[in-house]
């Protein structure tokens, strides 16, 4: 965010309700994108009166992952603030990372007279590799003075996270993949690219040594090979930043994850939109920020499903007089990515948003779609944006200059 | 301003005419802002044939005060050039200001025991307290080798500039306000927070000493407390940035003052918008490049007053057509922010602006109001854009490479 920002920040009780439907923006089959498609009454009726317009995450023609995604939506620079593969893994597993830890993807392979055999252990069930994880995890839970984190994952895929006494200078995670990337080659080396990094690799070496002891005798999954090594990152937290107190509501791990990274407090919570809204409903008064992170809509697109995506949005649709009755000072409701069905993935495309507050010009746009949010009061306009425009429509913050 | 631009200025003869409706753009009452509402076929019809788009003085969701929203118009990065508090003051109050000079806000305050009483002295008068600046400054005009310069201002407050010989290192005026905000306690001793702030420390600490045996007998405003203390920023003139010769037509002092910050020409005006036009007349063979300053509509904007913005706006479009007779080459018809009555306030939301040259689009905007302007062929852009514009419509930037 803007240095100046800080400086402007004002408290006042006015609460900012940010909905995310994780991959909102699409694009046309036979010229209707789902937006166009979905029948969302409640939503066109309030994009009538809101601010509009379509927001870029990082760049034009970048298409973000959730982690930049997010971190845009919240008003830091994706660029700026990368989050790390391992980082991003381990979060995704459910495991709450602290500012020593440096987290590691790693996968199961099979290992025969030194060479990588396969480099997924022939995907294992994952039953059976979570209980070989957790028979790693009874067996080795410090190295040194580092506790040792396993977290199972699916198949041949888990996480480690190294939790370190004190944090570590920047570059402690700078260590090359040990997965040689072609089966028939022996394991890479554990490397530090910087002297910084000779700590981790240390403990990252006698960690394999140790597995590798320990499942030797298995028949496939025999030995590890680690990637994407990464350090927390040490982002201001959000309090911190906006004088916010902040509260994350979402279903899955990775999302609340990303959201304690910047001091969030996300707990956890089962269920679907009618559960987020009740514990939106139950939280309401103790938080003055609310990320509301609904994922389905996502899933369907990454599937192709464009009909299960337009039903997604409709369901949304129907639970909103639900969040409208909160009467929230101000309300967001947008995605951190488009995910097209055609495209079947996250795309670049702009991401339609709309804010609804007391201060806005409204009467621009018809519906709530991509092509109406174009003519919207906040153009196209990079994501990080969106943070300041939130305070700003929430009276948090003062004039700048005199 | 980007650094290129200056090696592509180019000399002509056109004439660019700026035009700040100070506090232009607003927000809807009953669904109409105050340009829906006003009745002002001149400046609808200009529209019509104009560049239209809506432009952001600091960043989005930033409101900005009025050095911030002037400089950038100027084509001035307000986050680059902050123009300190006691400088605004002092150009509110109508002191012209050099380069070498450091200005102060004062506050006249009645000490007891040495303790603040009243941070105010009891809002006295502004003739009485006029009365003692004026003694002031016939017994103080010099302190050491720095001349003294007071302005007496309304009620408890007054503007001192100190001016030096010669022009001072930057961090010179870090110096922590006297004032300790709150009664009861004692003065804020004069602290310099940078080792180059000494020097203005000193001749504030004997300035305050001088002034307290000066007015200990006045039975309220006994004391004064120091506040904003802020160096004449030493912004590249106009002139040297852009190859115009500059004309500041404003009435009030704060306005003119800016623009002399900057190297504008900026002589003492009464009256209203038909003395200003006169007085453009009357120069308008003689400079290129006209700011013509217009104050009531942002000031029936902050006193939440909407039918009288309309009518400040519907005042000026009958005196436009004097205007139109000189037929500027370029004619920029903008604000410097926005004023929404609903908010009593600056706001952060984009400001309409029109541009008329031979060299636009035009027909993308049937009137000169908020969601008109959002249609038109500039979008919505950062002010500091405005200049470059203004400068490539009047043929005075040459093409940029081969």
């Amino acid at each position: 965010m803007q240095t100046f920002i800080k400086d402007l920040i004002q408290q006042n009780t006015a609460k900012i309700l940010l909905i995310v439907l994780d991959g909102l923006g699409g694009l046309p089959v036979n010229g209707r994108t789902e937006l166009d498609a979905a029948k969302k009454p409640n939503l066109d009726l309030l994009a009538q009166g809101s601010a509009c317009g379509l927001h870029i995450p990082v760049a034009q023609g970048i298409t973000p992952g959730s982690g930049p995604g997010h971190l845009s939506l919240f008003g830091y620079d994706p660029v700026e603030w990368q989050i790390g593969r391992g980082v991003l893994e381990a979060l995704g597993l459910g495991v709450e990372l602290k500012k020593t830890d440096v987290a590691i993807r790693v996968n199961y392979a099979t290992l025969e007279n030194g060479i990588v055999k396969d480099r997924r252990a022939g995907r294992p069930p994952t039953e059976e590799s979570r209980k070989i994880t957790e028979r790693l995890q009874r067996e080795i839970s410090k190295i040194d003075d580092v506790k040792i984190i396993f977290s199972p994952g699916m198949e041949h895929r888990f996480a480690v996270v190294f939790r370190f006494p004190e944090p570590l200078p920047g570059g402690s995670a700078a260590i090359k993949d040990t997965d040689p990337q072609k089966e028939g080659k022996t394991p890479v080396a554990v490397t530090p690219e910087t002297p910084q990094a000779e700590r981790v690799a240390q403990i990252a070496g006698k960690l394999i040594s140790n597995i590798a002891e320990i499942i030797k005798n298995e028949p496939r999954a025999n030995y590890v090979l680690l990637r994407g090594f990464a350090q927390v990152p040490d982002i201001p937290h959000f309090n911190d930043a906006y004088g916010l107190k902040p509260l994350c509501i979402a279903v899955y791990p990775m999302y609340r994850g990303l959201a304690t990274l910047i001091g969030m407090e996300a707990p956890a919570l089962k269920g679907d939109i009618r559960e987020e809204i009740d514990f939106l409903k139950k939280n309401y008064h103790a938080y003055d920020f609310f990320f509301m992170h609904v994922k389905k809509i996502d899933s369907y697109g990454e599937d192709g499903n464009f009909d299960g995506k337009v039903h997604k949005i409709e369901e949304f649709d129907r639970a909103l007089p639900d969040i409208l009755a909160l009467n929230p000072d101000v309300l967001i409701i947008t995605g951190d990515h488009s995910t097209p069905s055609v495209m079947k993935s996250h795309s670049w495309h702009p991401v339609p948003v709309m804010l609804n507050s007391p201060y806005v010009l409204g009467r621009t746009s018809q519906a709530f779609t991509e092509r109406e949010c174009l003519k919207g009061e906040f153009g196209i306009f990079p994501t990080v944006n969106l943070m300041p425009l939130a305070l700003a429509n929430a009276g948090r913050l003062k004039k700048f200059g005199a």
